[in-house]
């Protein structure tokens, strides 16, 4: 059997359910490009989850959801407020800048949340042509530190862009594990919060691949069948995604998902605890953890471990758990850390 | 069980060797975003197939294959020359316009099929800074009307790209289509011709979802995993992408599945023969029949299956064999059409 | 003295008082950007010839004001309706594609002028998302073939197009030439027939440089402050550029400066109308004049005239005449032709 | 007659021998585009100053100047590294960001001025596909706050830059101020420390408009012919653009401007020393003077004068000065300020 690691949540594969899906969607021939009954299906599940009014468009992964999410919202003299650390900002590789053609403002932080007084300074110069207008602020919910905005801070954020003529896009790319964690239902933790769109991930939390963009209303959706078409997201054989949504949202094995990985980071950081060589260096609220490590500990692990350096200089690293993360890989990792320091 | 139609080869589903290889990667953890062994695998059949120099890239869909393969290419004041009827051109929602910023340059065609010499004819204005300039050339192969170029055929639109410094594109949605059709290898059907960038398509010929871009060598490839990375493109669970191909190019797959669609097109051309009231309007070549019916038909031919009117003026419709078309589909479907003209 | 040619009234230089502002204006400081009395003063002017409620920016030039004006109206997946010789099709090397980031869609035309009839044609995929979405028609007034669209052709042009939610964008880079020819006002050659948005040309008629935006009202212009500064074309010693339209604008001498040029058209072509190898191939309603030539003539004629060669397949070439062209000019002119016919 | 202020260089007007040279041109009709005589003697004039081998290209500002010079040099996966009060990250309403498609990479500076050690911590994720890629550096000299890097920092930022593969651009706006006050020639300032493309100003120091674009050399500048004309920054009537920059290179014109509005800004500095309410807060090197003065004079100074508010919080203004600002505006600006203070 295959090794299951640390590195992401990525590295993880199909979740039996969400397979078991797929194949039994294999049948026949469907229409193409989601006006199939299989992807009627996943959108009302969307609906059940997230609100009647919701409009869903399923995507390929996380970057477009992000991307385009944004592009039906922005212009390209606009701008969009986002933590220094935004997935957005960092990992795209320059997609929003490419796509949107406008420029991110990013906000510093430690910990992955950005606050209202923050996104107000940045608000000095609306009006002023020499100078990108604020369209949008964008919020990674868990943040990229596996950290977590409160249902209340997410609102007064929501209100003091909505305040400022601004929407609210949220990354959620683990938005399950921020759900599970927070104990609301995946409503509670977005549009109930004042979300306007939403990137909804599902390839983290059990799927082969697959995200939504989700808009609070068609209103605000408007003419986002042609963004994603001509953003080269739109599957043909779409029946194959949607199936894997509806597994996903069905019987709550989304949740199930999220709180099991979220209990295995807890349970990885506390099993690491007392290794006094480790230190944790952001609050252990979902699937991550993040930790300072003795600097030649990091090759050693990763003979064993992939896993991503998060700051060099400081030696932290980051470790992710998985809907399929055993309490017994968990144990091995522990001990292993142990191990390297000579325990 | 559901039905199988005459829409799209998109219509149908995945082949069921595609979708066991699929399951039997699903093990454990990998590295994300294309660094595992299955990838390496996938990469390995490509080279097999097309060359040992070549550079492949998965993408999930042919928008992106066409669309980023391109992108690598040329500088937005570029155009890129190809046939009026290119999916490209007519059915990417403007997808290369977006993202090269570039103009493409349409020819008329009948059936299409472009020449060197119309190629020529669109360079007259090379240096002239108020024009475009044209950096490439996008053939379809087979093309939009399922008819084929001919080695030949595509040996000379080479050798007048090159000669006047256009690369050579390749969109092979289908290309098994063209390769099985013409009795040659992958190879011989595209970079023993000339091709200097090819879109393998996967989709249409069994997978589940993948495409992939491949360069002839790794030069014209250049930094594309960031122009894939920046387009969207990159997944991160790449090695259920990599599988499927893996699949399909061991023990002849990819071909049997072409040989097998091409042969129920040709079967569908022949069993309509014999209803007046239908009049093909291209040559049956690889997996496509393109038709002129009566326009009466047509309402009544849709609520039993769905395909695409192609010309409302000429009620010309267009009908698609896949990997999964039976006999039996075909003999149905030629028996409703004649029970339309009252046979 | 210089020499006067036939080659482009760009080829023209400044109009005496348009020299004589732009020396006025060189006192003292003014504040940059267009906050200033003269540019105030320039908008006044506009408003007076275009209607009060008219929104003008001004701009570097006409591939600014053509690309600007329609980047406000349309996002990428939409596309914009126009003559295949149209100037934003051919002769700004892609500008539209590049800042659009959309599809421009020719329509054939024998002299420039499209109908009603043809922009219905090109409105059958509306709401299907596999292709571009049309949102504007833009049309040139006078055409690149220096013809005419009358009144009520404009008017049945904007009827199609608004009817279509579309918008009416004309490019008037000689709109003095038009209008002084029909013998309306500018505003009865445009918003008074439905234009959205209009590019005002001025650099053809007199001026150093400078064209205009135009906006029906302010609620069409939007934010265009923004796309300008972003599009680059935000001049900082702005009352240079305003100052020129002032006096463009005054005591009707862009009305002269219009009839002049293309009264010496006219004569022009009477002029060349005795020489048989000489053939009109243009009706001669504003100040160009196209005619096929023996092509043996053209590189002799090039020795004393610059000109551009419009289609080397049928040896037409285009003479354009301009505000300073003396009666002299014509006549020498027409006497080197004379002689290149042995006469 | 006028009143002129410290509002900006962009403030002035016209220099007296550029606006003759503008008149002197004025005659008879020249090729357009670029293609006349009087250009080629501007270009003559830059390669007389900046060396040989240099290819220059005038545009209109120096929005374009920056932004098209960039584009010649980067892909959208890359990134551009400059000071985070750079004008080109915070003064061009977002253009680079939508012309170029890439991100601009901000280093936070106190006075302007970026090092080497901060451009080599920008460098650590090469060849990482999911960050954007960095391709050129760019400086800004003299800085947005008048300082100035010295050759030998230049120098070193030159040596950093190539050596990891980088473009060096300079945005020289205002460089002849700085070469005047460096007391070096044009291409010492620039060219001979490696920078490898140059946006020249000459808006700022004199001009009606226009800046260059100058290329180290031709393989550099590529097809930045094409950049220019798609750009929307190719001028028609060229030769008024080319006429001022040879009036601005002749005689030593360009220096003796500079020269002035730089000893203009250190007579102001001095004439404010003694008011212990003004507190200078940047080097006075070029033409700009940078000072904190009470929050409540800057509307009762704005009633007389023009400026910008460089940062609202700590009540910094900047005062500009030009190349027609006279000892006596000096006088009277410290005056009126010594008035503020109760003087």
């Amino acid at each position: 059997m295959e090794k299951r690691g640390f590195g992401s949540d990525n590295g993880s594969g199909i979740h039996p359910k969400v397979l078991k899906a797929i194949t039994e969607v294999n049948k026949g021939h469907s229409v193409a490009y989601g006006y199939d009954k299989h992807t009627e299906a996943a959108i009302r599940k969307f609906r059940e989850h997230l609100g009647e009014k919701v409009d869903v468009y399923f995507v390929f992964n996380g970057t477009a959801a992000n991307t385009l999410g944004l592009q039906g919202l922005v212009r390209s003299y606009n701008s969009v407020i986002c933590a220094d650390c935004a997935h957005l900002n960092v990992d795209e590789c320059g997609s929003p800048e490419k796509f949107l053609g406008c420029k991110l403002i990013p906000i510093k932080t430690s910990d992955g949340k950005i606050t209202p007084g923050q996104i107000i300074e940045m608000l000095a110069d609306v009006g002023f042509e020499h100078r990108v207008q604020p369209m949008a602020v964008s919020i990674t919910q868990p943040t990229e530190y596996g950290t977590l905005y409160t249902v209340k801070e997410v609102r007064a954020i929501a209100k003091v862009a909505h305040g400022n003529n601004l929407y609210l896009h949220m990354d959620g790319a683990r938005i399950a594990n921020a759900a599970a964690a927070l104990g609301i239902t995946l409503k509670g933790a977005t549009f109930d919060c004042g979300v306007d769109v939403l990137s909804f991930g599902g390839t983290k939390n059990g799927l082969m691949l697959g995200d939504a963009v989700v808009f609070r209303d068609s209103k605000l959706a408007g003419e986002f069948k042609y963004v994603r078409k001509q953003g080269m997201q739109l599957a043909s054989k779409m029946r194959f995604i949607s199936a894997q949504f509806v597994a996903l949202l069905s019987d709550d094995l989304w949740l199930e998902n999220a709180q099991h990985s979220n209990r295995m980071a807890k349970l990885l950081a506390d099993r690491v605890s007392d290794v006094p060589e480790v230190r944790i260096t952001q609050k252990v609220q979902t699937n991550a953890v993040f930790a300072a490590i003795p600097k030649s500990w990091i090759s050693k692990l990763m003979k064993e471990y992939f896993f991503y350096i998060w700051d060099e200089s400081t030696s932290e690293v980051r470790w992710m758990t998985s809907f399929d993360t055993a309490e017994e890989d968990v144990d091995k990792f522990a001990e292993y850390l142990r191990k390297l320091g000579g325990r």
